[in-house]
């Protein structure tokens, strides 16, 4: 496994492969969500490149940038045994060199949702993600449908920008309480731990009123947020009940849907969804 | 030669490319300052790639767009002796599909000379050579100095979004008595042609005087002006000394600089410019 921090190096190998190409983007922190990304990549494609970049440009000013969890030792000995080709570490100031003055903009699929509390959030993720679908020019990419949004997002901007690139979305991966993994559960404390599983309970309620033949949005939000609100630890951002494609809330849900939420659990802030339809 | 109208066949045809790539984009209209382009492709790829697409998103609301200048058979019959390999000739709803919304801009250099009276105009312009790019992922790509500001924010945009692409800049081509080859030019009729030699006069009567000693920004400035205004056709729009890279206007000239200028003719807007250093 090849590990390689500039992006001189990272062409020079990349012309060096001949088959497909996979790209696994992520924050680092791995844990099994992005690994099954990666297993994921491995099956489907001749050369697995794992992205390990925390880009400071989807942080908000009063986000959590500094303090984002990295070990990149521990993620390196993670992605060794399943047969990465190449682990790309660049450096933020290869990212984003002096000068830097270009960005990459979803402009109506970012409004929404994330994009209400997190403005130019994902301005600095597709402008990251355009900057390592440049560099890597994988056959595919890979994304966990965790980042409903992102997903999203990232979809739109792989159409409306020509990209070769075929975009292949991955299940959300849950611990066995069903709390989704991400690399932020690790600022939960014991108490906040066991909390943080009431966004899976809220939207496991609202699907199986949807499976019940439930198909008004506002009842559905409102399942979702009464199951929230037993939980004294939560602090709701928001609960939403969207078109899959085009994120607008829904009046009636007819076709593909998302449940989706942001919650506060203490000073964490958690997201999860699940899809309808 | 090949030509091909989609993105599927584009990129399929991209794949069977085993060499190295050579991208000319253009808006069509062809004349001898985009030949040039293509023969230096020629020279140094193993493929060649020329795109002729007049781009929308690049014209302001009262700029010329439904009247540019368009004869495809014209262009087709230019290219070929050349030994093009490839014609790419996408429909606006192609690469404008419904709900498209992302948009790549470079802020800073955008802003000055031809970004203060078309804004939009680069916005338009990158976005559409990032598509080009993501859709031909060619190694070098071909632009002429004649659009000197627009080299310079594909530089940027190149820098910027980490593209392994070569950006090959080449110089002006001029009809004999100096005006710069422009598609633009068949709107000038037999007087605002002979008047429109004018652009070329003011900015070689102010490069003599740089290279007589000058270095005085505003003295070459005022050269120029003074040249511009004994020409009762000509109404000048802006006349510029500026950093060859930034191009902030100087006070004096140290380093490469670049010397540009819009002026109409009648309703035809004509740019010019040389480099000095």
């Amino acid at each position: 496994m090849l590990t390689i921090k500039t992006l001189i190096d990272m062409h020079a190998t990349r012309l060096s492969f001949t088959g497909r190409v996979g790209l696994v983007p992520t924050m680092g922190y791995l844990h099994e969500g992005h690994l099954s990304l990666v297993r994921r990549a491995r099956e489907e494609c001749d050369h697995v490149v794992v992205s390990i970049f925390v880009n400071p440009t989807q942080f908000g000013p009063k986000e959590d940038l500094s303090k984002y969890p990295r070990d990149i030792d521990r993620d390196l000995s993670l992605l060794d045994p399943l047969g990465v080709d190449l682990v790309w570490m660049p450096m933020p100031e290869i990212m984003y060199p002096s000068a830097f003055q270009t960005w990459v903009d979803v402009e109506t699929l970012t409004l929404r949702l994330e994009g209400v509390t997190r403005p130019g959030h994902f301005r600095g993720v597709t402008t990251v993600v355009a900057k390592l679908f440049n560099a890597v020019q994988p056959h595919k990419a890979y994304f966990g449908q965790k980042d409903a949004q992102q997903a999203a997002v990232i979809r739109q901007m792989r159409r409306d920008l020509s990209y070769p690139i075929e975009i292949v979305v991955c299940p959300i991966v849950r611990e066995p309480d069903g709390l989704a993994m991400s690399s932020r559960n690790v600022y939960l404390d014991p108490q906040q731990r066991k909390a943080a599983t009431v966004l899976y309970r809220s939207l496991s309620a609202a699907k199986e009123a949807y499976e019940d033949g439930v198909r008004d949005a506002e009842t559905l939000r409102q399942i979702m947020k009464d199951v929230l609100a037993a939980e004294p630890l939560a602090e709701v951002q928001y609960v939403s009940c969207a078109d899959y494609d085009t994120l607008e809330e829904l009046d009636t849900v007819t076709g593909k849907a998302l449940l989706s939420m942001a919650v506060f659990i203490g000073k964490t802030r958690l997201i999860d969804n699940v899809v309808l339809g």
